[in-house]
């Protein structure tokens, strides 16, 4: 990445960061690679061929036995794994200091995933990832009411802190919508059909890739699965249009329909008192491809219909005590960068390089420039290193020219505050680009000058 | 990396970055992994055993064909490998691009590296790295006075950016030390020892080794290497105290010394000229361990004696060559976050968490209490909303607690600027926690009121 397409990440990392303060999270970090059975407890196995296996080359004894391992064609994978995902190293970090941290606790996390797949358009082997979630709450699991309205306020506190963001980059609810889903639905319909209990995952599974197969596939990659319930292949192969929750809901009898929905619509009137209703819509083809979550899910798409998700998350109750945590509620969603650029660059709300720059603090506060004298050009070097001693940023031309309409010009394509034209041994003239003025100012006084401007 | 870890990490981060951009560098970025061959080409197979192997575990042939490799015990590294530094990936993408890119090209990076060792004090598996670099000139090698004196004037930039981030942690002369060498000096004196060219690498390694190996260990090592010249042994044993540059020279005959040296005192002149004499001496006793540097090197070290080096590096004319680009001189440094926080933890110049906070923008703008009436808890959720759409930081308490008392500790403890005691459903006390003030405010008005005291 070279420096202005750097930028544009960065402003949006900076975007990312500023949206996730103000909504009350504390940044918190983990290491780029884990042991690889972090990945493979909560998700199986077959994550192994989906990320970068790491090893180390110090030990020649141990990486011969991997090599082994690996040419055996067996079930091998590398001690460690590049991070795919952030979840489970955040999981492991609540567990292990559960009892000192607060409830609930609220952490983000931004930094690079990765995928071993071919590169595309919106998903790259390396991407930037964003992550705000919520663990634990003060409510007590006996007092059920009280303990479910908690995690209900929960959710949509999550759900708050990525709309914040996207309102804060310039979308609106006319471009992008929160689908909201429930696991607990979804679950009570799948086994409302049959499916038995060792195959819900798979089911889950299935529903998560109805967007992308044809009803052949869906149904071949069930019978591969062991589904053959003939209520579920025809709950998977319903109708794609988003048809709200009723449609789904057609699948269960109607008294048990109404007990399942209950949170789900409760989770609703939060949304509106929280003044979110214009960004949500529920939308039960959502179910979310990852194995732990629980209850509410969700992704944001573009209302225009494109299939990739900018945003997705959703409560998973269950991972905090698979990793050897007390058993503790806990919702966050993450979101990469890679679509949100793209999302951003179609639809013209991505700052231009000047405006970015401006954001991200990268104007040169001088620019400075010999007016082509002996004198002049060896007091260049001198004033450069005044100013930034003086914590200003200070720029020179990297041009051998000496025509001072050209270096003026350069001046002002770095987007520089002032442009510094050394007169003599002790004066320059000082010309402030935004304001377009100018003034004569004795050459010890331009550091102090130009501070005192900004 | 717990968030207040983190935000110390944070804060030396926004420091380099801070100091990057005012010299004049625009930030860069590369993979996270490269091909293993990129490092293996200049550093030779060696580094195989020091950097961790990466591979993609879609593809099951190529991991069993990687297995059979790795199990067969020679020379059989991953197909990638996480960075253990940062400039051959510069170096390849300034070589795509030399054409485009101005003279010289002004770039820094700073992002994680991985080193597969056991982790120490001082030395972890993965560390943040900062490099700032200076590629190319517009001088003309041809006229050979004007080109040494760009070089030497890039040479005293890259230390200037170096000095000035120090300085700007709080760092003095007195406590750090530039330790300036040259691999031409070195290079002439192995030379005129008669080492021959083929082990003049192996001769830099020895040298780079005196700080950490006794003469017994470093022979061993020197004739393991090939190298048997007494005259080269002799300057390999010589005393280690900093003795200036006249003891090293002492070992090259007067009149060729003083040819060689001449670069190495023009640049001393720069350096005084530039203000930065204090900070800098001379220490032929640094010689640098990576291969490509070809002229000036330097390391910063404790005044203390303390082994650890805070930054390094030195001018590398050849590298960018060696990657397929033009013939390009450049030169650049290093500095790790571990070693250089040790160092501000030691003096007692790492700031404490609230004035990181502060200087990093994580204080809360409101921390909202309830006075504990129903209403006024009822009306708890819908201001922190409120004052997180103004772009607001707002937070309010984790535990259930009604005593306002404690609860105003706790807005105190993290920082917030103002309190929000909610007192009924439509009126607020707002107590100005730095002023030490308060008043009472309509609810409505509170997130205009904040906003309007930033």
């Amino acid at each position: 990445m070279y420096p202005p397409e750097l930028s544009r990440r960065r402003w949006i990392e900076q975007r990312w960061r500023a949206a996730a303060i103000r909504h009350g999270f504390d940044e918190i970090d983990g290491p780029t690679f884990e042991h690889t059975e972090l990945y493979t407890l909560k998700s199986g196995d077959g994550i192994v061929s989906e990320i970068f296996g790491v090893f180390s080359g110090k030990d020649e004894a141990a990486v011969k036995e991997l090599g082994q391992r690996l040419a055996s064609g067996e079930n091998a994978p590398a001690p460690f794994a590049l991070r795919p995902e952030f979840t489970p190293t955040l999981a492991r970090m609540y567990a292990a200091r559960a009892g000192q941290l607060p409830k609930p606790t609220r952490w983000f996390w931004q930094q690079t995933c990765f995928r071993a797949e071919r590169p595309q358009r919106g998903r790259l082997r390396e991407f930037m990832q964003w992550n705000c979630d919520i663990i634990g709450t003060p409510a007590e699991p006996a007092d059920a009411a009280a303990y479910a309205e908690s995690l209900a306020a929960q959710d949509v506190d999550a759900i708050a802190a990525c709309v914040g963001l996207m309102e804060d980059v310039g979308l609106t609810p006319e471009m992008v919508k929160v689908r909201l889903s429930s696991r607990a639905v979804l679950g009570s319909i799948i086994r409302a059909l049959g499916v038995s209990p060792e195959n819900e995952s798979s089911a889950f599974v299935l529903l998560d890739r109805r967007d992308r197969l044809d009803d052949a596939d869906l149904e071949a990659m069930a019978f591969e699965f062991g589904i053959h319930e003939a209520g579920f292949l025809a709950f998977l192969k319903r109708p794609r249009g988003k048809r709200g929750m009723e449609e789904a809901l057609s699948f269960l009898e109607p008294a048990a329909a109404e007990g399942v929905v209950a949170p789900l619509r409760r989770l609703l009137t939060l949304l509106e008192q929280a003044g979110l209703s214009a960004w949500c819509e529920v939308d039960l083809n959502i179910a979310r491809g990852l194995a732990y979550y629980t209850g509410m899910v969700f992704e944001v798409h573009e209302t225009s219909g494109a299939m990739r998700a900018i945003a997705g998350g959703g409560r998973y109750d269950n991972l905090i005590e698979t990793f050897g945590g007390p058993p503790t509620p806990a919702v966050g969603f993450g979101m990469g960068d890679v679509v949100l650029s793209l999302v951003l660059s179609d639809r013209g709300l991505m700052p231009d390089d000047r405006a970015i720059a401006g954001e991200l603090g990268l104007r040169p506060d001088a620019f400075v420039i010999s007016n082509g004298t002996p004198e002049s050009d060896s007091a260049l070097t001198g004033l450069v290193t005044r100013l930034r001693a003086a914590r200003l940023h200070a720029r020179r031309s990297s041009k051998a020219t000496k025509n001072i309409g050209k270096l003026l010009k350069d001046a002002s394509d770095c987007g520089a505050r002032f442009a510094v034209i050394i007169e003599s041994a002790s004066e320059a003239t000082l010309k402030n680009l935004d304001a377009n003025t100018q003034e004569r100012v004795g050459l010890a006084d331009v550091p102090a000058k130009i501070a005192g401007a900004r």
